[in-house]
């Protein structure tokens, strides 16, 4: 008898019929005598056809509304599984954002958690109900909805097993684990069992789109075990994600590689090498709630310097714009980009104690004529920036350098 | 400079092009000065997808659940809206039924507002902004999302003007004011300049379908200024809804005919003739909160009773079930009922001081050959039940027989 959560998204919960093999798959647990709490998203296309709906109103959206509007997907879904579970006998309670409360900051369009209150949760639980929680939203303290960016599901399924202290955090998806890279790419990716914690969440920041980052980040910050499976077949153990290290003598150098098309580069060129200036290129960026991801900054000509990173390209002409106005102000020479670019990256906990895993990546695009624009590293990944056409190629010689379609 | 609550359809909210028309209303408003408040629908269609969906789920839909889910609809509208008001530089922002908050009682699906808070809306307008809230829902004392019913966005917008002691309350429609009847059954139908309240009750609970009874009440009981508007066209002052008898010595006897498909006659016979015999019929019936109408009882044979009375045609199985269990109880000799009948009204303030106009509905009916088959009278109006297939054939020759089409 445990205490499990499960985490649903659009495609598991995108017809009628799916949600009601949903219900089918809780009742599954509720007959091993586990308590369950359910995590869903809108069904698959609705929050792309809501956001259609906004973009005939304006041309961006205002934020607070964006949340009201989107906020009404997840909320179908929560209803419709409460009625299929009810309809197969099992009593149900469906949740929004603002009843469980889950309470978010004020950044609306990507707001991030600040508490959630578990009594109602407990309550029901201990009466025999399955309780069904919309994902993706909240309510903050001025008691405006909020929505946590996509793919923010699987941060509030994460988030309410941290608050419940569930035993496992189930992330059900339309894949049946996590694989060496994207077998959609390289059709010789191999699933994964287990992944430590570490290099899920590079592979999930780099992009490999199982999980979302912060749901992963929340897991390790509240040890939550975490576990993706896939909701359209049945069996398998899907992979779990460890925190601890393998004790695996012969740990492998590199577990995957991730890639990630949502890119775009920023260049600010020559800048007068004076400190601060790093501050106030990132600053109006960072204000903006923008995410940078790679940074490199260059020695220029004559005691200037040349800044570059890279932010999603949904954000690229506003970073443009917003940097056409820092420009003035800091005396820079030029600001350009490039939203054709994308990122690839080796991921492997056991890159810590094998040297030249870089060498060999560096070596094999080389090969194949792939220039390197930017590279990025951490204890146990290497990230490169290339020309988005590559994306394929470089995915899959890198699988085969590392080895990866070898168990 | 007044403070006015306008209120939209589903028909008026239809489409994104729709939704701007009404954006360039509420500014029309605005630009004369005026506070607004908008009201609005759930988009035209979208509640019955969404109660499509729901019986996908279940035969008979939990009704809790079905609240959470039909919210949605005017939640997405208030945000368009909200949208389009901001797109053309107009301050706006929208309010889902428990962020007002207006609480009502647990009904679902037909719940009654017990509180509106106005402060938020009264601190929005003091700063210059359009306060957009969803119509038809609310919240209970336990958090749980509640509506108000269909056409309960008309009462929604009149107890928002009462809460707020609004000038007008205008609830535009996809007609342009209150007619002598119907205008599709009888093309002399002419439209009233005003009506009082006390006809305007009787036409709505008759089935006008203009405004919604309750909303009706509301403003009889706070007099709210209620006013009907088309928003399809412009121009056009609409139906003034008042409140104190028309000085006019020429007082039409008859001021519109009613009419009303949604009925259906059940019939209790041969019932013991006891004290407390009404109450054991229609208590079971009141306690499953179906609304009974019309009500005649008879005399029967041998001490015995025949007791007859209509509710909403989507009731009828339901009722029928219900009684077929009370009827052991009171030892009735049968039940049972008929569901292709309709009730047709002549409603008039004049009626007080005219003599014979019941009279001249039955001769006309009768002259036709159009059997009653139930009668009930008020104050103001006189409704009979007849067989469906009649409607507009009655409605028709009582139009002309009350001299209606005459200005």
């Amino acid at each position: 008898m445990a205490l499990i959560v499960q985490k649903y998204g659009g495609t598991s919960v995108g017809s009628p019929e799916r949600i009601k093999n949903v219900a089918r798959r809780v009742a599954k647990a509720r007959a091993q005598g586990h308590d369950v709490v359910v995590v869903v998203s809108a069904m698959s296309g609705e929050t792309n056809r809501l956001v259609a709906l906004a973009h005939e109103m304006q041309e961006f959206p205002d934020p607070r509304e964006l949340d009201v509007i989107l906020a009404t997907g997840e909320q179908v879904t929560i209803g419709l599984l409460s009625m299929a579970l009810k309809d197969i006998g099992l009593p149900a309670k469906s949740y929004t954002g603002w009843q469980v409360a889950l309470t978010t900051d004020s950044a609306h369009t990507k707001a991030r958690i600040d508490h959630i209150n578990d009594a109602k949760m407990r309550d029901d639980l201990a009466q025999g109900r399955v309780v069904v929680v919309a994902g993706f939203q909240g309510v903050d303290r001025q008691g405006d909805i909020t929505t946590l960016g996509r793919g923010g599901s699987d941060t509030s399924a994460v988030a309410l097993a941290a608050a419940l202290q569930a035993d496992e955090c189930q992330i059900y998806t339309d894949v049946d684990g996590v694989y060496t890279t994207d077998p959609r790419v390289v059709p010789e990716a191999r699933r994964l069992d287990t992944i430590t914690f570490e290099e899920m969440l590079e592979l999930a920041s780099l992009g490999s789109k199982v999980l979302q980052i912060r749901s992963v980040e929340f897991a390790g910050k509240y040890k939550v075990r975490l576990r993706v499976l896939s909701s359209l077949t049945d069996g398998g153990d899907g992979t779990l994600i460890t925190f601890e290290e393998d004790n695996n003598m012969e740990q492998a150098a590199v577990s995957g590689i991730a890639f990630d098309k949502n890119q775009a580069r920023i260049n600010v060129r020559g800048v007068p090498d004076k400190p601060g200036i790093a501050y106030q290129i990132l600053g109006a960026v960072a204000n903006a709630n923008i995410e940078v991801d790679m940074i490199i900054q260059n020695v220029g000509a004559e005691g200037t310097t040349d800044f570059s990173f890279t932010v999603p390209r949904g954000d690229y002409q506003h970073t443009l714009k917003l940097l056409q106005e820092v420009q003035k102000n800091i005396g820079a020479a030029s600001v350009d980009g490039d939203d054709t670019v994308c990122k690839v990256s080796i991921v492997g906990l056991g890159m810590r104690s094998h040297v030249g895993v870089a060498s060999t990546m560096f070596r094999t695009l080389a090969e194949e004529g792939i220039n390197i624009q930017m590279i990025s590293t951490s204890e146990i990944k290497v990230s490169v920036l290339i020309d988005e056409k590559y994306l394929e190629l470089a995915t899959r010689i890198l699988h085969k350098a590392f080895e990866l379609d070898k168990a």
